[in-house]
């Protein structure tokens, strides 16, 4: 470009750039960052299973934006009617003990069988700065360049009912987009396991054999919420002591009350480092969905889960209004100030709190 | 009485009742049924023990009556001063397995060593009909003729958030009142047993030995809260059952994880009918309140229930306000509607609930 006015001002001529990106590859990103694609268009590109547009629907749910949650609440309500054929697995366990290799080899598995997987996470104590679970993809190296994967990390947040909610609202999305079976990983401490179990068909637990004592240290509540338990890492040297430590989960089963859905959970043991154990884990788990949608339980269990998020949905949202409100938080700490010093009763504190909102 | 003025009306003259009552008496109920006693009188007469006063404020305080709530409010916040001096302990376990027995033979124990003891309950099952929990007080003829005992079946109602709150409140009564112990009976099935837990100091389930499988059955979480398993009934030929099932609650117990106080959880055997063990068991409270106050922990303790009444009284009246709103009423079943046809998602559902609030 060359300045042709005489003028006071004066600007050298430019270098020109060399062309980094076809003009066919600039003319789509172009399309696809343009600002505001309509809702028809994304829940089009959705159906169809592009990918990009799948991620940024994903990134709108994520959003604290309002206008982005009003967008993805309409993209939402418009993909809803194509989530039912699909599988979806809780998978949790402590850390160490191989759930990214796991996830791997289950689902590379579950790609070479022609499913198509989308694996998601629930973690609410990930950050960026303290590395999101499924965050590092170099993790899952195989599954992320397979085209019928998509691998999604934890969304950000520190309230697990809110990361929770976008985790499961992008299971919507991924199921319109065609994904048939979706994983969903929690990082085995804490209530994250709760918020999971409720979110999907199948909730398996990884386990480690002879981490101690078999029964302690292992929370109680996740164990009842299993349909099955895999010990990882059985392989070499370790297949006599997961056969054991496989002896005695089944009998620790046992000793729960049965489930409503009538299945007895299983034991199974695995090497997902080895792929050993992969099919037969497949395969136990289409067993369980097939009993379940005969049974009828497959929809029942699915239609309680959506009442179950949208009641606590509700009584989530009623408590931030109620604490965010500036009127309680200017009192409620001289409240708990009487508490601690007997000068009121909790009842008549919370009259006074209750009053104010 | 004769009638004294012709007239087409005429009246029989009565037959005159015999006096069922002393002068003495009648001025008493007179003056005790006054209609309205001031909240001096109420606290007045309660500091110093008059039981008809104690009774009829823990009314005021199961009373749905709006005024009658805010006298008892009153009442409650200056009676709060004087109920630290007290131990308050949870009884509980299934039906058939001796509690109004136990309660009434420890109860009796305590009476014969100077205490002063009042009997509660939590149950939100019951009503007039069904019959509560320590409606039937023949159930413990003995205790309830006690002086030094004060014996108040469970508040009606149906919800235990009510229920509990009730039964909170009358403790703080009750401890005003010069009573020193306080046991809180629950029935030993559903939840109520943790509403009766996050309200006293030690809480004690009772046990039969050899009730089939000693682990299946047990509602694990109620295991998890117990200071101590006391196995009932343990006397003649079945001694020895109870000492194995001892052995085996032992050993299940020391599966939990350990308490926040430090306390290992005890248990022992007792024959409540024969008098058996009573002392023992008292014995190892106390121990357990000694320790508790040496460290700390058991003003620790009162002050989180203390919080967690707060806090949870704040939600369940958030909760209550927003589903008896006539508008989400209204519209509450179709939201529902919706979602079972998968017309939309739980998250929007919610949202256009809570709009109308």
């Amino acid at each position: 470009m060359t300045i042709k006015k005489t003028s006071a001002l004066h600007e050298k001529d430019g270098v020109s750039q060399p062309e980094t990106t076809s003009k066919e590859s600039a003319q789509k990103i172009k399309i696809n960052r343009r600002k505001h694609p309509s809702t028809d268009e994304f829940v089009e590109k959705i159906l169809v299973g592009d990918i990009t547009f799948l991620s940024r629907a994903i990134t709108l749910v994520e959003s604290t934006n309002e206008k982005h949650q009003q967008k993805a609440n309409e993209i939402l309500e418009r993909c809803l009617p194509y989530t039912n054929n699909s599988v979806r697995i809780g998978i949790t366990g402590v850390p160490g003990v191989g759930k990214s290799t796991f996830i791997e080899a289950f689902g590379r598995y579950l790609t070479s069988q022609g499913k198509k997987v989308a694996v998601l996470a629930v973690d609410p104590s990930s950050s960026v700065n303290k590395g999101s679970i499924l965050g590092d993809k170099t993790r899952m190296e195989e599954l992320v360049t397979d085209k019928n994967a998509f691998i999604r990390p934890s969304p950000s947040g520190t309230s697990l009912g809110g990361v929770a909610q976008k985790t499961r609202e992008s299971i919507i999305l991924c199921e319109a987009a065609g994904f048939d079976t979706i994983i969903i990983e929690t990082v085995g401490v804490g209530q994250s396991e709760t918020a999971v179990h409720s979110m999907v068909d199948f909730f398996l637990l990884l386990k480690l054999f002879g981490a101690g004592d078999e029964l302690q240290g292992i929370k109680r509540g996740i164990i009842e919420m299993a349909d099955a338990i895999v010990i990882n890492k059985a392989d070499g040297e370790n297949i006599k002591k997961a056969k054991i430590a496989k002896v005695e989960f089944a009998r620790a089963l046992h000793l729960y009350p049965p489930k409503e859905s009538g299945w007895q959970p299983k034991v199974m043991t695995a090497s997902a480092l080895n792929n050993i154990g992969i099919e037969e884990v497949h395969e136990m788990i289409m067993k369980y969905i097939d009993l379940a949608k005969e049974s009828g339980y497959f929809n029942k269990k699915r239609n309680d889960q959506n009442k179950h998020w949208l009641f606590s949905t509700i009584e989530q949202q009623l408590k931030t209004r109620f604490y965010d409100n500036p009127k309680v938080k200017e009192v409620l700490q001289q409240e708990i100030k009487n508490l601690e010093s007997s000068k009121t009763t909790p009842f008549n504190s919370a009259k006074r709190l209750l009053d104010l909102s």
